[in-house]
């Protein structure tokens, strides 16, 4: 059994900064990093890639809608033709700075309102997988577990990282509870820990009228950008790991 | 005897359009593509590449400061890492079109400020060099002839091209006449024809006190976002044609 | 009987021209000028503000989404508190430069998908009066005649100005006829005039099951991003005066 | 004896905090707002508007370069209308703030390498005082003693307010030692206690081959950017009042 923990960072800009990438790198196993256009301009995405790469963590791009003000988190209604074009910009973007450092670029992680609106719509979703694959089929998409995104992606023969949250319930049919209801989110890092290695052993459990099932996570998400993110993200390896959960990339 | 013909395109920019870019696609060799400083958001790099890779024009990556206000003219003060980190974004980006539609990134060519800065500060003119040369050692560098530019180029053992300009007067040192005095712009196709061939067969003569010496040009730079750009563009190419000049591009 | 004819302009950037905003002011009696979220950069809008003064047309801020990219015409999603602040930033910012110039600014028209959003979500269209509000209760709030936007005026006490469209065709219900069905677009100037002269003078026809109704119109929109825009203005102007219809601004 | 104590603040964008405003708002009596340009957006300009007015700080804008990635620190060559319209654009953006709230707009600080470009260079300061006028002749600018800026106010008959920064050093000349050099920066907070009070008290000290003289501040600059600044400030304040100087803003 091995599980993939990721999460997003190069997202500080110019002045100002964000996160605790460092000491996140020193855990996780793969890094989503921001790509430009929510977050990360050159200098602090050439900082991120080689930070990443000395850590030897996989290096995926985080490309998002062209919104600083709004950190990405804002819904935009973009023609399909522009959403493939803008996710063939910032993955090159990305790509480029892995190629000066000698390293590969493992995967595309689209960030915030894309990624959220991507998990229920299909023809965006489309249009963001095709955009990655334009840059290379080789790439690994990554998008909610059992969304519209990864249902894009495999249509579009790319292979596909399936995505679970330690720190979010989830309800009986399998999709994330809202934010804006009670529980929603998990606090206690025992409780993130325990759910963290339910995901990764058993998958999402989908309880349907006609039956039960279950949707595989490949790849749990580690939020780095509250205090005391890389502590938390440590707890969380640490369960996996006694439980014996091999903690490894999506290319180990 | 060969000339590269080179024009800057793609600098549209969502509701605005600039240019004749398909009219002038027909005469050029190469193309500089605006790479989304400033100007060419990623669906007008997308048509810009489409357009030219079918013309068979070689491409260039056309990077800039990020000041999309001021379209990239206005001088700006940033860190020499910065400068790097930008150019190679902005090279990876238009790169990774290229890549989509099949065809080689040949050349980069700074835009505007960050180009007439590099023309004199070796130490930017060096941080443009690695930016290049960290995407990668194969791209050919354009700079103005004689300038600090083509010699960062150089002593990062880059490829480099020469660039004239048929359309300005030089001085007797080899340096163009600034813009602010009578004279700096030449305004009739005939002298900017005559002038192309001058530049394309004999180089700029520069007259110093201990001597007389010639600098060789490899590229002309024909200005697109005027109009009847295109039609000056294909006089110039007739006009070279006629004297025995082929045209073609660096690479060819 | 009297209309006033707005037209959208200031709506270069940059490098980037736009409209035909000279010919133009020539005609309409309101001018509303892009504020610097859609178009617009401080010296375009100081040019557009001086030119409308010298001809007197009526001043009326156009703030939009923060979206140069997409001109303003994508649909975002922010929240209503941040409309409100956004919608006061740049009605300010317009407000600052009819000072200088001596005049008033008598109206605001919101701009793109924050006009359109705002014709049919009550609150946002309240998150806009707000705005407008809190910078000065005299302003004239400006939205499609029978929306939400013209609700939300009157309820924030604010006076509104019920705008229709010439070129648009109509529904039965009083809606605008959506631009993908054939026929939206009225195409030929004898039909936009004679539309003009309805508008004007009759309002808009609605017919419901429980009966019919008419909704005024105070205004009526020139498109001016278009070839010949400033001829079609005239002609509207001509074909509303012929009919006795006196053009004249909404603070006339 | 009176003197302002003065910070920047509202240096927030979007998802990115920075600064601790609250607590330097209990102890300075002006507030520097920056304005939308290289920090601040409409959300984060309200929020601080509505903080300075409850303590009744008195309000300022904080005009920059357009550069969010550069923070405004990055020298950049507009031109002199450009300027003088940007920095109308800011300060009317920020005054209608205060209209909203009902408070006055104060005064007027350039940012960065505007605020630094302007000490040296008298067009460019003469651009932003025209600026400043056009919006109105009550504001008062606020520069470096003995700059180009101070100079440019008075010949166009603004009230002005000189500036002194009691943690940099000063050259005998007057000047601020260039913080590349050392000793440039007072680290301790009791240097630079002592160094407040002196500049209150004494003014600059200006010892040129042809005589001393002496420059007098009106305003001293707090930094508010780093942590410990509210502590620092605090400390600076009460060394003041321990001397009987009152501290007071600048139409106290």
């Amino acid at each position: 059994m091995q599980i993939d923990l990721n999460c997003d960072m190069g997202e500080s800009f110019g002045r100002w900064e964000l996160g605790e990438d460092e000491a996140v790198l020193a855990v996780v196993t793969s890094a989503n990093i921001a790509s430009g256009f929510h977050a990360g301009d050159p200098l602090v995405i050439q900082r991120t890639v080689e930070l990443a790469a000395r850590r030897q963590v996989a290096i995926g791009a985080h490309p998002s809608y062209p919104d600083l003000q709004g950190f990405g988190r804002r819904e935009m209604n973009l023609s399909f033709d522009e959403v493939e074009a803008m996710i063939l910009y910032q993955v090159s973007a990305l790509a480029g700075f892995c190629r000066a450092e000698g390293v590969e670029l493992v995967h595309v992680k689209p960030h915030g309102a894309l990624y959220n609106q991507a998990a229920k719509d299909l023809h965006l979703a489309q249009a963001i997988a095709r955009g990655v694959k334009r840059f290379s089929p080789q790439l690994i998409l990554v998008g909610l577990a059992g969304s519209a995104l990864i249902e894009a992606g495999l249509s579009n023969n790319l292979r596909v990282a399936r995505e679970g949250f330690p720190d979010r319930a989830y309800e009986p049919d399998g999709s994330l509870r809202p934010r804006r209801l009670p529980g929603a989110v998990l606090e206690s890092t025992i409780d993130v820990c325990a759910q963290a290695v339910r995901l990764a052993s058993q998958g999402i459990h989908v309880t349907r009228v006609n039956g039960e099932s279950t949707i595989p996570v490949d790849t749990l998400c580690i939020h780095g950008d509250h205090p005391g993110a890389a502590l938390r993200a440590a707890a969380v390896r640490s369960a996996l790991e006694e439980k014996g959960i091999e903690v490894g990339s999506l290319i180990g």
